[in-house]
């Protein structure tokens, strides 16, 4: 072990590091080119990226990250429109009820600030989010062992079973928070966005505030995502995001707010194929077998296959003069509906045979007539 | 480094250990599911893939393999089906006048034999191989240190030199290689697969025979291909393949011919940017911007914004109430060609103020006229 050369060693680790996320370089491709892009810049991006996480059901070493981001602007609207993006996107995946549940830092900091546990924020917090997992008595044992006060504890206590309609969990807030300067801020952002969500409307999701929602809470300043499967089906998150108000500090541009979504897409497949959305992919095969009758008729065959193909029609020519109930038996095998018969006769009539393979039902055809019944 | 444990060392490298190519994952499928495929079988496969060479030009670590391949026939019509393919999809790109080189092992497997070289088939065929890099003489010394006669290179000469059409190339083949068995079956292979694609014909792509080409020999048996960009474009092979007869051999599955192509996706990219072929980004922009008065007006443009989306329009809503002259400046930059006005007084008539900035022109339309102009 001595004898590892380190400065060597890590430099051709990091030369082959793997891509870990796509926000960072994203972040590094707006402050390269600040000068030409106009803002709020709106960008997105599908890649595959790593974890060294240990593998299970929906959690990949390798998986494609779809990241949506906004930069460049404070607006709420910019919350609003991803809120309708993950909406439309979910619906037109046939995925209905899935709830995106929102949350926002400024209430958690808020929260913190009013029960007397701000210098404890990440400990409150990262406890809070367990509550799904690990029940009520559960998180109070953590955070009292993380040394948050009883009394803490006391006040916090509405949070445990904070249930009601967007609006009541506001209201409820609105009256929990309102000695926190920074929590009232997050209670305001939240009633501007779920409002106006509200009055827009969504087409099959549900919006949720879930006042446990963390997911990494030094990375975001104001708004928190996360998307979870529609009922009944488990699996974690398939979608998380929200914003942060110096994305592109690390590369010297300050103070440009971002704010961004994921989509979970190896988990939304996962789900897909669940509930089954995907379609059969017998519908992808060839509409019809040339069958071979040797290379004479094959070269006719071919000829058609190509002036079919430019048309848009899938079609095939069984690559071997095999003996025809094994080319038959191959269209059949493979679910393709017609097969045609392209012998010395038809040739020299410049006609085709087609035959139906669920009929048994045989016409002579000339080559438009062909392409009408294949279309 | 004595202290290392090479077992747990190993497992973890392998276990980590990235994609190198796709032939081998697919050779694995088709021997798990040999039962419940039918033969021949097809496939594509598009994939990130990983190789540690050094970067350069149109060599990256981490690029996208594009394969193409059918396992389970002998015919040569794959071949010749492939070759269409390469044509079909580099016509479709744009990519007119790329030359499909083909050449097939048993040609170079003849030759050596036929010259007196068999021993020395692979030292023969990588020295060929350089012909276009290192000229005659530095090919002709290369063979002679790797231990090649000068007799058996005087037999080789007329390949130093091999012009003409590709049916002038066969038939001095077929003169060359009449004393191997093995070559003069290479003969007749790319003799049919040559005659037919002339036969079918071309949309763009040139063929050509090159004896010279090998590309990593040990692997293929019969036709080898290899892409090359339109003629003027310095840019290596954008795309190769061939067949390989033993492809699911290390699985336990033996004698199934495989026959593939690739296409050199980040090259082929390089290229059609060079060449200019992609569409302006700007294209893809908003089509009408709605300006921001503030929240209650901004709220009405989202709700036209939707149902404007849902018909397939781009359109998007500047997200601040800012001065009006910078959401104008937005727009411009962006190259939006029109902007929405729909201030206190168009919401209470249900109308909409669009203004085209190319012409500064101004009018005042209804939902209706508004889908028309902005389709």
């Amino acid at each position: 072990i001595q004898n590892i050369d380190y400065k060597k060693l890590t430099t051709l680790i990091s030369e082959k590091a793997l891509r870990y996320d796509l926000t960072v370089p994203f972040a590094r491709y707006v402050v390269q080119h600040q000068n030409e892009i106009e803002f709020p810049f709106k960008r997105y991006q599908i890649q595959p990226v790593w974890r060294a996480d240990r593998p299970q059901k929906g959690r990949f070493r390798e998986f494609y990250q779809c990241d949506a981001d906004v930069v460049g602007s404070n607006s709420l609207w910019q919350e609003v429109e991803l809120i309708q993006l993950y909406d439309s996107v979910f619906s037109q995946l046939g995925l209905g009820g899935v709830t995106i549940k929102i949350n926002n830092r400024k209430i958690l900091s808020g929260i913190a600030e009013v029960i007397g546990a701000s210098d404890k924020l990440i400990d409150f917090t990262v406890a809070l989010d367990k509550l799904d997992k690990i029940g009520e008595e559960g998180v109070k044992k953590e955070m009292l062992d993380k040394g948050i006060s009883e009394d803490a504890l006391v006040k916090a206590q509405p949070l445990f079973h904070f249930t009601g309609t967007v609006n009541e969990k506001i209201e409820k807030l609105s009256h929990l928070l309102s000695d926190s300067l920074e929590g009232m801020k997050g209670v305001n952002e939240l009633r501007f966005i779920c409002n106006t969500v509200n009055e827009l409307g969504l087409q099959t999701a549900f919006l949720d505030l879930d006042v446990t929602l963390a997911r990494g809470l030094n990375y975001y300043t104001g708004a928190i995502f996360e998307v979870s499967a529609p009922k009944g089906i488990a699996m974690g998150s398939i979608g998380g995001g929200g914003r942060y108000d110096d994305l592109t500090g690390i590369f010297g541009l300050k103070n440009i707010s971002g704010v961004g979504i994921s989509f979970g897409l190896d988990r939304i497949a996962l789900v897909m194929e669940e509930v089954d959305l995907f379609p059969e992919t017998v519908g992808t095969t060839s509409k019809a077998l040339f069958l071979n009758f040797g290379n004479k008729e094959a070269l006719h065959a071919m000829k058609t296959i190509i002036k079919l193909r430019q048309t848009g029609i899938k079609v095939e020519l069984y690559p071997d003069a095999s003996k025809i109930d094994k080319q038959f038996k191959y269209a059949d095998k493979k679910n393709i509906p017609f097969v045609i018969i392209l012998g010395e006769s038809e040739i020299e009539q410049h006609l085709f045979r087609l035959k139906n393979l669920a009929t048994g039902e045989q016409i002579k055809v000339d080559f438009n007539t062909l392409i009408k019944l294949l279309h």
